[in-house]
């Protein structure tokens, strides 16, 4: 099994920058953790437990309106940064969001305050923070020219396969409500496009999920 | 007049803690500029001029999709600093926003390659430079919050009350075209919900503009 440090190492770019005793901080602060699938690891401002290297897993970001409507802000990966976990520590972030596992997860936690003063003490560091928040902004920016700019066909087709690539499966095992809390819409809206994809051959439906049958026919929507 | 070094001393809260040498670059490094109303100041990834800090005027960042629709992300006004003007500093930024003056403007600039070897000495210049990407991606979190999960007489009722404010009256001389070009909507929708309002008594239309005639009705309406 790998330790901690080989892990740092690994993830981190500026690690061999970092001096001996900044690595030292962080191999003593930082920890395993180990999640089931579906396990609430950040929501909103209550809890600010730092930044997540992510060994094995997945996890999802999502806003939520005061009427609990939800959309998928971005997902992130094995070897995937998750930094909005530590969001505290920049005061000029004023929105919410909620991560969450998407399957069983393992991640290093990297506590705020250990990275927080690392950042305020290298400007390396300090730069590559600001490259995580800038890919994020990135996919926010992304998904916003989405729902702006697309129809929704489009972006429903575009769900599936990229859901159908994220597990690895021509069945994807998700409920209609489901799917329209990762698009933001309501769940009438993604039953009546399923049914249009599925009478255009391109899909079928199933109790609990659908099959993509014709993955260029899909395609061809998006 | 007051000179580059005393506006930049004043815009730039880590001015105190530069070495004289670096102090000295921005200084020497920076320029005065005036532009009319409506100049494109960047576009996508055609420009990457620098650091802009309004000294007086008022800028609109704005997202264009293939077929020429917008929407606006967020404006900027006198002693705010414009940072996505030097985003190819920032190599995890993908994606594009066009700059505009919405009225005559006066800046000065910082150029890019001057900021962005400051930037890669010193922590704090990084950090601060964090929290202004952190206050842009708050605003566009605001805006997709609101695409998302308010309605559209919600979204141009608060519109209204927003540019009368900016432009300090009640008259608002814009467009039907132009305000859907910064909600990201069509002409017609826009049209249709003014009417809606004008027939509730919030405001009137006269040609090439709307008047705010009842202020705490069209507040119900946000």
């Amino acid at each position: 099994m790998k330790q901690i440090s080989e892990f740092l190492e690994d993830f981190l770019p500026f690690w061999p920058e970092l001096d001996p005793v900044q690595q030292k901080n962080l191999i003593s602060s930082s920890s395993f953790r180990t999640f089931q699938e579906g396990t609430v690891l950040h929501r909103d401002s209550e809890d600010c437990t730092g930044l997540f290297l992510i060994l094995d897993g997945q996890l999802r970001a999502y806003m939520v309106s005061e009427n609990g409507k939800e959309i998928t802000l971005y997902r992130l990966f094995n070897r995937d940064i998750c930094l909005f976990s530590a969001s505290c520590m920049m005061k000029d972030i004023q929105f919410d969001i909620t991560i969450e596992t998407e399957r069983a997860t393992q991640i290093i936690v990297i506590p705020t305050c250990t990275y927080q003063a690392i950042m305020n003490q290298s400007a390396m560091v300090s730069n590559y923070t600001n490259q995580l928040m800038a890919s994020r902004f990135s996919d926010v920016m992304w998904l916003m020219e989405q729902i702006l700019f697309k129809s929704f066909d489009k972006r429903l087709a575009a769900f599936l396969l990229e859901q159908s690539s994220i597990d690895d499966n021509d069945r994807i095992l998700m409920t209609h409500e489901k799917i329209a809390g990762h698009l933001g819409t309501a769940r009438e809206v993604v039953t009546r496009m399923l049914k249009y994809f599925q009478s255009e051959g391109a899909i079928s439906l199933f109790r609990g999920g659908i099959l993509i049958e014709d993955r260029e026919k899909l395609l061809s929507f998006t």
